[in-house]
């Protein structure tokens, strides 16, 4: 077996709000680095802990070890070590997991006519920040679905391993589809192609049969779905001869995918219409020091 | 073999302070993790690196680099992966390290008549820090001498993989020889017995011909060993009859250790005088949220 290793570090103000839930943030440090894990196929095995706090404050604990070891404990994740010190509040979790040796999925993979695919939604976390940040203004049951999706991301765990032998690449999502998929395709030597109106089927559709898509102008919900960032998906390639083993992986994985694109030889990210007519695009991807 | 994993967490004004040499900080960074590993006798395989900046600064950024990966290729020690953010300067390595299984030293192995041994010195950290915060006045040469202790601290690796097999227990010394070893004694459920004349040996003695005894009493300098944090020492436990053994360690590693006291059966750490009078100590470790 191989060892898989990944560290993520969660800021205040960065990251997470200073009033966030401390359960939800418990639950989002370690999900974050279990999405990870999810996008090289492993299999979760323990994690260590860092954590530097303004000050000790036991109930803000408790409830950030509720969330953290609620999903440890779904995932069989052990806490294996750590540190605690004093300073402006950060979360840095390493885990490790392990997977057949030569198994792991990669970024390198992706060919030119292979299909490219995300799991589950895009966007909706970027829409509850939006909301919550008051800059649009949603009905309370799509807010309410939007921002789990932005507090409690669900790494796609099983979804990587089912993926492994099948997925020719596969990256994590979590500064934005474009900039993410760009690491893939920077990385396999290749461009990639995504039809508009699939990636626009990819932010929540259907939370209490409110749609974001009656809300909102299709260039917002592009934008939340191309560079939103903290989606916590995966997108992957397969060859085109994979699709039945695709949908295979992603039923015993119990995790929708959608397939929104193709690879080609021609470098470059292109987001086509409906006629196959190129979007001039104002954003790209998230970028921490923007 | 096993696996053995650390994380430590150095957060600016807790840690370090704001204008600290880069390339020392990158060193002191690795230096604290390796020790972690030194303490169980582990062989230093690869780390993580997650780090929070306030900003993207190049020039702080090349030096930090140099420093870690010059402690990092001296131990043959790989970066297998990290993070970058931004928020309040922070440095969370989790390191790797390998040992044969069922090897590890641990702090639960310490038995009544064991003696106590702390590697290098102690305490000059501490004397570093007095000077630089102006409360106390030391000539340049000890300065020098005792800020390289504080800025660029010698993890013990080579020692603990010697004292594999030879040691009873061991810890490294990152809070202060009383806290430290009192981790030892309650794991173990044990007490020990630690000489005054032995510990104040433990200070820097022969700095440029310049001894920090020369210029402090005793009760500042038991103060700098017994609590003064920041050694990134090994302390251990090894029964009487290993005393050859020990020593054969410490020269094949090349770093001097020091017997210091015994272990005992009766709880709690006794300091006490050449004539066996338990000291009063008005300190103890250092704690983080004091």
């Amino acid at each position: 077996m191989q060892l898989a290793v990944s560290s993520d570090m969660l800021v205040e103000g960065h990251h997470f709000f200073a009033d966030v839930d401390p359960q939800a943030l418990g639950h989002k440090a370690l999900a974050v680095n279990l999405s990870d894990l999810a996008a090289c196929g492993a299999e979760p095995l323990a994690f260590t802990l860092a954590l530097a706090l303004p000050n000790a404050d036991d109930a803000w604990l408790a409830a950030f070890a509720r969330g953290l070891f609620a999903l440890a404990d779904a995932h069989g994740c052990e806490l294996v070590g750590g540190d605690t010190t004093r300073g402006p509040l950060n979360i840095c979790i390493t885990v490790f997991g392990e997977l057949p040796t030569g198994q792991a999925l990669l970024r390198s993979g992706a060919r030119a006519g292979d299909d490219l695919y995300v799991s589950g939604t895009l966007g909706d976390a970027r829409l509850a920040l939006e909301a919550l940040q008051g800059r649009v203004a949603l009905p309370p049951p799509l807010l309410a679905a939007a921002r789990q999706r932005l507090e409690r991301p669900t790494p796609r765990v099983a979804l990587g391993q089912q993926l492994r032998g099948v997925a020719s690449s596969a990256i994590d999502l979590s500064d934005g589809l474009l900039g993410d998929v760009g690491h893939v395709l920077h990385a396999s030597g290749v461009g990639a192609r995504i039809q508009m109106e699939n990636a626009i089927e990819c932010i929540a559709t259907n939370s209490y049969g409110i749609s974001a898509g009656s809300l909102f102008d299709q260039d917002f919900l592009l934008h939340c779905v191309l560079s939103g960032g903290d989606d916590y998906e995966l997108a992957f390639t397969a060859p085109a001869a994979a699709r039945a083993a695709v949908a295979a992986a992603a039923l015993q994985a119990g995790t929708a995918v959608r397939r929104i694109g193709q690879i080609e030889a021609a470098p470059g990210l292109r987001v086509v219409d409906a006629a196959g007519r190129e979007l001039a695009l104002a954003f790209s991807s998230f970028d921490h020091f923007a």
